[in-house]
């Protein structure tokens, strides 16, 4: 890894070749100087340095602030450097020329293209950016793993998440980082920008309130409204889930599913494992398993009880996890032990969620379970949520659908199954590759047939592109 | 002009022969044909045809409607051919080729960039587009002279803008049309979507709202707030008068000016003239001449009594129009006659900015006046704020400014009005064209001068870029 030290050296000090000695004692390889100014009284310089890890970084920067009349000004390591300036850009689509081309893409003849969307609102879909163009809307309340860190930390999480949009799906996307957390002003908010854009991400809004603003904003918009966290979890999640199933030759209907980690994400892959025809399904959260009849504060937890659990199972982790054939962690690292895997029925399937540390380290897990997922690009079979987002945006624009229906997600996650071929199927491999070209394709066109299928798409468009 | 017909043609009615014949009888060029769809029972072909207007263009569809099974699906001609899909785009400024790319643009790594922002706010400013992205935000209550359209039909003026902000002044502009047109809700939307965002120009929102929205805007955010038709229009306004005074041989000081129309772009004018140092300033409205002393039902009228018009002349435009030096209208089509002109001091200066169609005819003014400008673009002096808000906004980037003050507005004046060199100079060429590529960096290095001096810049920029 490569950072640059970008230093203030006063002259009359510490000379530069003292400056580099420090930072060769300390382990760092020199690879470039820049003189970035250069004074009477002072220069400033950028060095570029080859180091082992972000410590080793800080170690380096350290001792060089240690020598006389010498300033570290910046460290930047190749992450910070990608993202000066931001990560996308807005622009045009054609150059403008000369003054005919002003006067059509500006006034006066712009006036014409407004009378006509102001005449017939649905012509914004062809006549403005909102055919191709989705809002990635966060209040930073839950970032990554992060918590609330609020509307201006989020940016670089959605620039990365729009540059995925465009690379993966063509999809022109941009942030809306809120710097506000009321959910009825968000739900204002996310209304009021609506013209603009023909769907809108949610992304990295903390629970219970993503359930409330994603619920109204459905109901009140005629564009999809799709809380990634929570279905794009759940998509991918099944994705990988039916293709293990195929593996160890069981049926939805027949297995038991525990689900650990009651929140957003727990609540919408249950409601897809519902949908797939998983019919046994125990949720646990800090109170033990989730079962009929017990009044519980957070209102989700009691529909959870009422539509799932159907021979009302009680206990800890511990207990019903017994003759399971399913574990789907979306919790908390290290809550799964090895004892409770050996109680589970025969070829286990664990998919174990948390970020950044699973619910038990894989190295743990493998010698006792079948299959195994994470949400971890350094094991196999990752379950990620870019496997779905951009294809089901590419068919919910392509199809000018309102909504994005439990039928759509489900065809999504069948979409992305087949992906991963029979032949090719194995207890490592039963997800595509985020670098898998095909699998937007697959899910844009099944999500159009679903869409078709469901009354929810305003245009007839081919579900071969 | 072009126009591309599509036309749905049942197989047995009337023969593409019989269709060609019926355009070129009503005057159309066909100069193209495109087979769109071909089927069994029917047709679908585009003809591209050239028409001497729009009216024409509906006479040729009409016609070509009544042939028998022929149906016209769609008529465009180029200026809705280059707005579909909308006119600009969202781009990765770097691909993301392999893992190690996406882990540092997205997740894991991101992490480390969104703690470094939450740690210092500041560093969104290099960390993130906000360094050179600007908010086109409008609720479409006042867009260009169509009035309340709406906040979908607004969004091509923004697109627009957008294309232009990017191609003369190299920033990132996106449309913020909101579906929302209660000053409260805006100055909060406003307010909350600002950490996106360097900046926020206000565009196309009616008077007296937009005092209010910008007002506050201005006091409770830290990025500059710029409500382009007041202030861009007074800016260019000014520039244009700076150069006609030079070229009549005026001063500031002596003149006597009458500005007509005391709406948003009229009191934003005022305020410049007063800066500018015109002392001598009468406003006239719907009641005449505004003077001290009178209750208007407007606040801004009552304050633009109380500071202008020092002879406390009254009347109606016919009256005050004696002897003034120069005339400014931003308010309707031909309310300003020849007998007024003949009523001006020697060599009038005559502003006539309404839109589309000035106070003033231009071939009715030009004998009786010395200097004429419009806000048209087929006239010579075109009064555009196109010269100001690319160079402005670029200054403000730059210099990380927390306001746009008036001196960086007087600044920006003088800067443009310096784009037309002395020798230049004359009756027919008071302003540059929109064109010249010198105005932005003129008035993006007089903007930062004017913010240092003002203690608004938060980065020590160089003026020479």
């Amino acid at each position: 890894m490569s950072i640059i030290l970008r230093l203030e050296i006063e002259k009359g000090y510490t000379t530069f070749g003292e400056v580099a000695t420090a930072i060769s004692d300390k382990g760092g390889d020199i690879v470039a100087i820049d003189v970035i100014k250069e004074s009477s009284d002072k220069t400033t310089r950028d060095i570029t340095v080859k180091v082992s890890s972000q410590e080793h970084s800080e170690d380096i920067a350290e001792r060089t602030e240690e020598l006389k009349g010498v300033k570290v000004v910046n460290v930047s390591d190749r992450t910070f450097l990608v993202h000066l300036g931001g990560k996308i850009e807005t622009k045009p689509k054609m150059p403008i020329k000369n003054r005919d081309d002003l006067s059509r893409v500006y006034t006066p003849e712009v006036a014409r293209v407004c009378k006509a969307i102001e005449k017939d609102p649905s012509r914004a879909h062809s006549l403005t950016i909102k055919r191709n163009t989705v809002a990635v809307l966060s209040d930073g309340s839950a970032v990554l793993g992060l918590g609330n860190i609020g509307a201006a930390a989020a940016m670089p999480v959605m620039e990365g998440k729009a540059m995925l949009f465009k690379q993966l799906a063509g999809i022109d996307a941009f942030p809306v980082c809120l710097d506000n957390q009321d959910t009825e002003d968000i739900i204002k908010i996310a209304k009021a920008i609506a013209p603009t854009y023909g769907g809108i991400n949610l992304e990295d809004i903390s629970s219970p309130r993503c359930f409330e603003i994603e619920d109204r904003l459905k109901e009140e918009l005629d564009i999809p409204v799709f809380h990634d966290d929570q279905h794009g979890t759940a998509v991918v999640m099944l994705a990988g889930l039916l293709n293990a199933l195929k593996l160890v030759g069981k049926k939805e209907k027949d297995i038991k599913a525990v689900v650990v980690g009651i929140g957003a994400a727990g609540i919408a892959s249950t409601k897809m494992l519902l949908n797939a025809g998983i019919q046994n399904i125990i949720g646990v959260d800090r109170e033990g398993a989730l079962v009929k009849g017990k009044e519980y504060d957070n209102p989700m937890w009691n529909w959870y009880a009422e539509n799932t659990n159907p021979n009302e199972e009680t206990g800890e982790l511990s207990e019903v996890i017994k003759d399971a054939d399913v574990f789907i962690g979306v919790s908390a690292p290290n809550i799964l032990s090895v004892e409770d895997l050996k109680k589970m029925a025969e070829d286990p399937i664990v998919f174990a969620m948390a970020n950044p540390d699973p619910e038990i380290a894989p190295e743990k897990a493998w010698p006792h379970v079948r299959v195994m997922a994470t949400g971890r690009s350094d094991y196999p079979n990752q379950i990620n949520n870019v496997l779905c987002f951009p294809g089901i945006f590419r068919g919910a624009l392509d199809c000018r659908a309102t909504h994005i229906t439990e039928n759509m997600k489900l065809a999504a996650s069948v979409a992305i199954a087949s992906a991963v071929k029979e032949d090719e199927l194995n207890k490592d491999y039963i997800i595509p590759s985020v670098f898998n070209k095909q699998v937007v394709d697959h899910v844009r066109e099944a999500v159009i047939k679903a869409a078709k299928a469901d009354g929810v798409a305003r245009k007839d468009t081919k579900e071969r592109s």
